[in-house]
């Protein structure tokens, strides 16, 4: 006797060859795949009447957790405001770090649930929640705590506390470093699955940033060559990192190592589309190389206020060239592999039974439209997450 | 005694000063706008609790009567295929007037309601839907009766018979024009409220669309310049047309007949997003002749496969570099225009009562994120839409 049942379903497992019509859930897992006519008795059965059944989608790069709105810059930058001049004001990331530091736990948990609801609507039901806007002992805390009570979705939680030098330790980076590695690194680490930090000239420094990751226990990941080439990628490998994020400026040496340690290049195209920046990742040299790619809405307030993954997958699409294939798999197997969990994302006996119920035609039609909802139902580990 | 009083409320009607927290509604127009506490006594009332309250959004271009998918031309294209050769397979427009020929009332109007409905809650009061995949008499019919039996938000018509010569007549794009004039718009007239044609290389010059607007007695408007410069804007102007619409190759020259026509230029950046177009539309010079923007989803399955405005909005701001305040008055005050609906779009006594309820804090949220739902309830005519 399963849990559950789908029956009279057209299964689709990026990467995967799935056969049959019909698949069962117990405890928590994919138990069987197989023929409706052979589907074991269950609990609960969901007739599917021909949609489509696919792994939940997972969203393996956001910034979900954080307090306030840039709004307000977004609309200074039309009126021709610049960036230096709104820093200069006080605004860009330490505009979100103050709201995030001064925002009690309940009302920075209300307000980012509902940003993990608009991404669960479209279909994820695995989410990546970095800290980051904290960058002090007790928010940073604070951050990953929400994190941990946000409902829904299964979540991974990452420490970006090398997401940016925050006021009190400006201009001193070093300082901040040897912070973070002292006092913030040991109470932090037993309430995240990995450690992230920004390689960038305006954030910091390969040399920095090893110093941290020589001193975590933890697997590493790393946004990198966003805004410019800081050997990001290569660093990432040398740290074996589960991914290197962004890439718009990679270099073809740093793919190679990338290549070599099987690091996960993530590609973000919502900041890419919101910065209007003039180069997009190489995607091709990434094919070439064998590079896994996974797509991500890199949620946050600033650079990338995208609340749909399906979205994030048109956009890689059309303004980086996937094949609808690759942003699948982007979404899927990609970005398990992106999360250290490779036993989500398909659709197999003994995976994790994340699923996604839709009411496409046919799977491509999820990455050629924008704004159009297919979702008809999803589970968690077999439990409901949208009503079927 | 009013049918329907919001109480505090915060009112926004783009390019209008409007002072009060209340709003009353008396059959189906807006009858009294002042503070809550001197609120006349209404059959319903809606306790805004701050939430702000604007005109419904107004879409005054889409093509969303249609039958089919080109989703399979998405993936293609992205897998290398060019575009003459998915043409040469019958794909492109022609896929889809083959489709919508062959639907049936019913399974047409059932696909096409969907769409409506996406756009619906986007916060869509009014939409326009244009015939043009049909090509012949009957199935032109078809089209702007399914417009008619569209449930939900006001809809206006438009015959775009001049959308593709149809293969019957190719490549004798005169005759069908002939035809066109002769045959169908005597049928048609009294099921549109404007005739649009499209204007292009790839389908009707200005000599073939003149003889069509002088043919007829119904306002016009034009899909101009969007590919190339093919003189459309100054085409539309000549005819006093309510709209020039895409533009993205439009002349100075046309801009300024444009500007002394009146003629509303309506962007819809999905298609240029879409098609990756590399030169945007020449927004700054519009601005400079005080030309009425509007921004619109042009949801259609080929080039602009959108169903949200906002989302729309969106990309008018970054791609086009529109301000927030052009974003919002080109989805109501300037897309009212564009549709010979100067009523609708604004929050003033006498005004339809067509209107919005947003959980946002501001406006300008709606415009700076991307795959968020801002929507609370909206009323046509005072009559609710979506439920608040």
């Amino acid at each position: 006797m399963a849990d559950l049942v789908f029956r009279d379903v057209r299964l689709f497992s990026p990467g995967l060859e799935v056969q049959g019509d019909a698949l069962a859930v117990t405890a928590g897992c994919v138990s069987w795949i197989g023929p409706s006519r052979e589907a074991p008795a269950a609990i609960k059965v969901v007739e599917g009447q021909g949609r489509w059944l696919t792994p939940g989608l997972i969203d393996c790069h956001t910034h979900v957790v954080y307090a306030g709105s840039r709004a307000n810059e977004f609309e200074k930058r039309l009126q021709g405001v610049s960036y230096q001049q709104i820093a200069a004001e006080g605004g860009g990331i330490l505009a979100t770090v103050a709201a995030t530091r001064s925002a009690s736990f309940d009302d920075l948990l209300a307000s980012s649930q509902k940003r993990v609801d608009a991404l669960v609507a479209g279909g994820v039901t695995t989410l990546d929640s970095k800290s980051g806007y904290g960058l002090d002992l007790e928010s940073e805390l604070k951050c990953l705590q929400v994190s941990k009570e946000l409902k829904g979705p299964r979540i991974v939680r990452g420490f970006l506390g090398a997401h940016s030098v925050p006021p009190e330790f400006r201009p001193d980076a070093d300082a901040y470093i040897g912070h973070l590695i002292g006092t913030i690194l040991p109470k932090v680490e037993p309430e995240c699955d990995y450690v992230d930090a920004f390689c960038e000239t305006v954030a910091f420094s390969p040399t920095q940033i090893a110093r941290l990751f020589e001193a975590t226990s933890k697997p590493v990941r790393l946004h990198a060559d966003q805004l410019s080439d800081s050997g990001g990628g290569a660093l990432a490998a040398r740290f074996g990192a589960l991914s290197a994020d962004h890439l718009e400026y990679v270099s073809s040496e740093s793919l190679d190592l990338m290549a070599q340690a099987g690091t996960v290049a993530v590609l973000l195209p919502g900041a890419y589309y919101m910065l209007r920046e003039p180069v997009a990742p190489p995607v091709k040299p990434m094919r070439e190389r064998g590079i896994a790619m996974a797509v991500a809405s890199d949620l946050n307030p600033g650079t990338s206020p995208l609340a749909s993954l399906p979205l994030a997958m048109n956009m890689a699409c059309v303004l980086f060239g996937l094949t609808v294939e690759e942003s699948w798999l982007g979404v899927t197997v990609h970005a398990a592999q992106a999360l250290g969990r490779p036993e989500l994302g398909r659709l197999e006996v003994g995976a994790a039974a994340d699923l996604a119920l839709w009411n496409f035609d046919h799977p491509r039609e999820l990455v050629a439209h924008l704004g159009v909802s297919f979702l008809e139902g999803s589970w968690v580990e077999g439990r409901e997450l949208v009503s079927a």
